[in-house]
């Protein structure tokens, strides 16, 4: 059983349906000790949505002139895996985590992906416990207000356009893109993209469009050549 | 100018801001012919995510028993492009579709992807005048209402189950899937697998798991081996 009252603290609302809290907090390793027991992982599952809606929908209203591209690349600096788990810390919901042994002895509670996964179950129960506003609220509170960070820190720009910059300035060379190969069908397919500079394949990266699959070959290729700094 | 009493009877709304809606109608290859109008791209980005809630919300509720994968492949069922392709065509939202004179010779009008992305523009569009609810009830209107038929047909059986049900049927083999490379950033990773029979290598996909990588992978087994047959 969880601390309810710390739990509303930390929250900052009333509960109304303490085990749809409970069950946000457990984790699917514990479950396979435990059998019948349900995990987390339905309300991350709707959690996450509330949060894509929240956060669409704020960046669209403050920049109401930024082009499609440039919202994703600043949605996805907000909702990724390393700022939820910030925002699970933030809180403190690790220590409500229900987790198996094997998982709890492996640090399981301090865990990137654990936290992450954590704090869009824990939206989701939100959500469904309080209704949309509040959940909305939560992810104001905590998420939204990281983007003057993400936005100071450049911490969107996407790395074709690091890749671009530090090609341009390390080497003279613009870099090129081409198709390597595509598998899966048309209304499904992903991309395996090529980076080159100066006609030398640097990198290749998968992707579900041609413009994710350059993404991540650029990102693989600025590792590679150590021009990622940050 | 868009005929506007006539959207608003295909819609079932009365309209607040007109040119929310005509804007979303203006695709993108207008704008290349008419520098300085804005594309509908931006309404999309946000209907997508009222469309992503609007559904998980529905499905969690609907089937409290059903696993967060199970839910996702019905979802995915759901807002895949033929079927908003098609919602488009019911509804009749392609006559209002303002497109390049190219992008018109070349039938743009009937295109698939460029009516499931004016559905998802025109979602944005009811969202933004008239809010989440009203949202909300179009696509419960018009996209929910094919889960009966989604279901019915086994629409959402992902491609893995059915690959194994059918390499089963006609060789008595059990598909086995392995890694072929993997590529990104650790919180942005792409992976390759490969589908094996038998230990010989069938068709390989990309994604940004191992599960969804695994999926694109039979999904181009079952194309190739001709089993592929709803």
């Amino acid at each position: 059983m969880i601390n309810l009252q710390s739990l509303e603290a930390k929250l900052q609302i009333k509960i109304n349906d303490p085990s749809i809290f409970e069950r946000s907090f457990i984790h699917k390793s514990f479950v396979n000790e435990n059998p019948g027991v349900i995990p987390n992982e339905r309300l991350e599952f709707l959690g996450d949505a509330v949060l894509e809606l929240a956060t669409t929908s704020y960046l669209f209203k403050f920049f109401p002139d930024k082009p499609e591209g440039e919202l994703t690349a600043l949605r996805s600096a907000l909702v990724r895996g390393r700022n939820l788990a910030k925002v699970s810390e933030e809180v403190g919901l690790g220590e409500f985590l229900i987790l198996s042994k094997g998982e709890e002895n492996s640090g399981g509670r301090e865990k990137s992906y654990i936290l992450a996964n954590l704090c869009e179950a824990v939206i989701g129960a939100i959500y469904l416990d309080q209704g949309y506003q509040v959940a909305e609220k939560f992810i104001m509170d905590h998420i939204i207000k990281t983007l003057d960070d993400i936005l100071a820190n450049k911490d969107y720009i996407d790395a074709k356009t690091k890749l671009q910059e530090a090609a341009q300035e390390h080497e003279g060379i613009t870099p090129e893109y081409k198709l390597v190969s595509e598998s899966g069908p048309d209304h499904d397919k992903t991309f395996t993209m090529g980076v080159y500079l100066e006609d030398k394949l640097i990198a290749s990266g998968n992707g579900t469009s041609k413009q994710k699959a350059e993404q991540h070959a650029a990102q693989k290729a600025l590792e590679l050549k150590g021009w990622d700094t940050d």
